[in-house]
């Protein structure tokens, strides 16, 4: 685990929390994403090394719709950057955290992601995510 | 904001939630410390330029001990470095957003700290924080 690479916060309505965020870390967000595979749409803030990821629901069957109807908005999850997505995950399941997903798999911002199982992490959805280094890609 | 100072997580019991994060970080803590005024016990461990801080209760009417009552256990909140904590508050009220302690208040690590009102900041619970710099403290 490299860093904090981003604090995933779901919230209902996006422009409204964009301006929210702006306000609060005195900076604009830097990027808007759809990720139609989640269902969801993103806007990004730096702060310092690491990213604020704002997702709002594009879809009733995304997993931040589901989070907001059980818990309401908050934090979502934190991704941790790695270098080596594929050995980290080795070595975590060796460990005996859970994977919920057996292979990494495309995430916002041009990133292989995986989430860990939240029940093996005091209740933290977390996220392991490497930046894909390709020139055809963002 | 300079950055994420820390991600502050409540567990319920401390050194099994030390010996998770440590396996989970690839690094042990670096730093125990009490905080009697909050009721807590906390374990702090770094990743990138930023912290993750452990919180147990060690009295039934903290605010972690009430948390994990509600929600269970989970990340409870997020902490920005800022560089002067008093003109950030200022800042941030004139913005509209609600801060629970009109004077920061002593924290873990050796900060000046203020939270903002979770029901301002789409459910998130935000710690400012200011290092105090003193040769007589830590």
């Amino acid at each position: 685990m490299n860093k904090i690479e981003h604090i995933g916060i779901a919230v209902k309505d996006l422009g409204l929390s964009c301006e929210l965020y702006e306000k609060l870390l005195g900076v604009p967000a830097y990027k808007h994403e759809q990720v139609a595979s989640e269902g969801v749409s993103t806007a990004f803030f730096k702060t310092g090394e690491s990213k604020i990821e704002l997702l709002a629901a594009t879809a009733d069957n995304s997993a931040i719709a589901s989070f907001i109807e059980k818990r309401g908005e908050g934090i979502h999850h934190i991704a941790f950057d790695v270098s080596d997505i594929y050995a980290e995950m080795e070595r975590l399941k060796k460990e005996g955290f859970t994977v919920l997903n057996q292979e990494p798999k495309l995430g916002a911002d041009n990133k292989l992601i995986c989430f860990l199982h939240p029940k093996g992490t005091n209740g933290v959805l977390v996220e392991l995510c490497q930046e894909i280094k390709s020139a055809s890609n963002g």
